[in-house]
């Protein structure tokens, strides 16, 4: 089995690959190449004793989605994209990489023919919905995001469910919630402050906190979307039917939860490193998102996410930081 | 006030024109400029005062729709389209046409500037739902369609409403039910017999009935279509709020009632000019279509259509015929 992955070189990209050369299969099948595609280049994965390909390559840019299916991958993790705040802020950039490149690529895939349908796993968002809200936003309501980042996601699903209804890929596409704890940097996502608040403290530094304690919102670790990718990688077309794109499961708590828990983990000192600075352009972008969600179907379906917020922080300790805290 | 119309060849396009004509405003201002556009050359509408411009354009052709919105119209009543049936079986030219032309047209207003943002009135498709469905469609379920067209009509919505709420326009989306009864020969749209089977009996015509007599559709006249692209145009953002794409209301009846509505208004021997021809093609796509609306929001919005299919065929036969059918 031949693999490509779309924005390797983010953080979901190296975790899903460090898991894919780990398993050394997919579906029951050994991966037998690794093609990994990035703005920047990807890490060469350590211990993968199939063929790796790195490139560079910018996906909307003439010519590039039919370079990176040229040699035909059977599945594709479609990872690739600039997150919410900078698609808030760069209007352009952000339709130029989140639809343009996804467009081109399944205009690639298609033009390809000759009984050419890869499997295309597509990393969707819980932005692609816009309050109001029910209490808890089920499968089937409507998609009203309030985002140009959730628009442009919102679009990409019903591309690839029209390309897979057609029978030109085999499509899924998973909406997770937000990925908390996010190693490394803070990046420009306006949800970036959920993976602070844990991750500066753990690390015995200062956080500022941009909202209200009281935000009520859906986590889930990286270790467990790494595990939605993969099992959705796994479901056939008779199992997801023509509703191809699926809310995830998640933790819901709000942020006062969130802290708390980091207080239970590691103590008031973690808890006190969080300084609240509001921000309003953050505010506004994360009023417009859910915060509950049923995702009835994803437990159906088999996905699997953490059972409270505890679980994530300590997956974050024993991913990231060797199980050990900050004094 | 200039208004820009595409699709003005188009049978919503020149009965919208007969109207504007008539009407002599639009939102209470006087109409000094029709611009009329299409793919092939649209009618001289009769009686008019004002300016008026006849363009033959192809929205998506590079420079096109900057030239269509250059002199900065006012409104724009979106009508262009290819319809279900073609795009269905011509995936590009779908695509092209349906999403590429409004894209084109998105992306040449919004670089305008200049505090330019136009009343932009889009016509959609209850076709931007898929089954399986709830027993009434309501406003808040979920996009899934199951055809290209609903595809391409779903990812417009979602493009017009981001460009509204970003400023750069003022977005209106209608989703029409079957726009019946059509004048006119048929059309290549998958819901063309909702028509014939009414239009070519009351002209002493045969026609073909392709699908079963138990098919629940949901049907409003030209007549209602035009009204509500005309009420559409007279919403402000405030009563529109961030979810500008409305279900509009319409008569939800089956086939058989349909053809027992054609019996009271005209007679047996107009309803026995129907033949049975089952049609593989048409029955699948048409079985992808939603049959009942609870179209709540469009009524506390003013919206209104007939009361009954016989109003509908009393509708075409005042607008169409003159008053007369065929012995």
């Amino acid at each position: 089995m031949h693999i490509l992955m779309t924005g390797a070189a983010g953080m979901i990209g190296r975790k899903l690959t460090a898991r894919l050369v780990k398993d050394g299969h997919l579906n029951g099948q050994p991966i037998e190449k690794l093609t990994l595609t990035d703005v920047v280049a990807p890490a060469v994965p350590q211990g993968f004793s199939g063929k790796i390909d790195l490139t560079v390559s910018d996906l909307p840019a003439p010519g590039e989605a039919g370079k990176a299916i040229a040699e035909k991958p059977d599945a594709i993790f479609y990872l690739a994209g600039v997150v919410s705040g900078e698609a808030e802020t760069d209007f352009d950039k952000g339709y130029r990489v989140n639809l343009e490149g996804t467009q081109q690529l399944l205009a690639a895939i298609r033009k390809t023919g000759g009984g050419y349908k890869p499997k295309f796993i597509f990393t969707s968002s819980m932005a692609v919905f816009g309050a109001p809200f029910p209490p808890a936003v089920h499968d089937e309501f409507h998609l009203t995001p309030l985002t140009s980042y959730g628009t442009q996601k919102a679009i990409c699903e019903l591309l690839l469910a029209d390309h897979t209804r057609r029978g030109f890929l085999e499509g899924v596409g998973i909406r997770l919630p937000s990925i908390v704890v996010r190693p490394g940097k803070p990046n420009k996502a306006a949800s970036g402050f959920f993976s602070s608040i844990i991750r500066e403290p753990l690390a015995g530094q200062e956080t500022v906190l941009p909202v209200d304690d009281s935000i009520l919102h859906t986590h889930a670790s990286p270790r467990s979307a790494i595990g939605f990718l993969i099992h959705a990688a796994g479901l056939t077309r008779a199992q997801l039917g023509d509703r191809i794109n699926i809310n995830m499961p998640g933790v819901c708590c709000t942020v006062a939860e969130q802290i708390a828990a980091l207080r239970r983990v590691a103590g008031d000192k973690a808890a006190a490193r969080i300084h609240r600075e509001p921000d309003e352009l953050v505010m506004r972008i994360v009023a417009g998102w859910p915060s509950r969600f049923d995702a009835r179907r994803a437990g159906a379906l088999g996905f699997k996410a953490e059972a409270s917020f505890d679980d994530i922080i300590r997956a974050h300790i024993e991913d990231e930081l060797g199980g050990k805290i900050a004094a």
